[in-house]
């Protein structure tokens, strides 16, 4: 397994592609940012559909860590996760 | 020195804001998202004016590795921070 953030750039009335396949995988973090931990054959997936989805003026980050350990997570203002806790 | 990604989500009109700020300390790669090596002390002051700066239904998310190197990043689309390497 391995931990990925994923943000990208897309026109705001085409964000939905993203949303929808991201969110199979993921958590929804913020606006256009997702994380979670998946498999490498996830991440590889990932990676093809994002490439499929965007257009040629969009554009899309992954980080790796091999390890959510490796990272800390500070938010400022509202946590949107927050809300998940109450579903 | 840590390393951090720092993701944002506010109001079109006052993302400039942050984009004065953050510039002074990291590497803008995407719209809103910025990354780069500082001192535990930079990373005090970008919290501290990150705070600041937001309003109550803005958020942003700092993620904090020890190193670049527990981190990969994988481009998908136009890569922005290729523009840096002709400046």
């Amino acid at each position: 397994m391995v931990y990925i953030v994923v943000v990208y750039d897309m026109q705001a009335d085409r964000t939905r592609l993203m949303l929808n396949f991201l969110r199979k995988y993921l958590t929804h973090v913020q606006n256009s940012v997702f994380e979670g931990e998946v498999t490498e054959g996830d991440l590889e997936t990932i990676q093809n559909k994002t490439r499929e989805t965007l257009k040629s003026d969009e554009s899309a980050i992954i980080y790796r860590m091999s390890s959510e350990k490796y990272v800390d997570r500070m938010v400022v203002g509202e946590d949107p996760t927050d809300d998940a806790r109450f579903l």
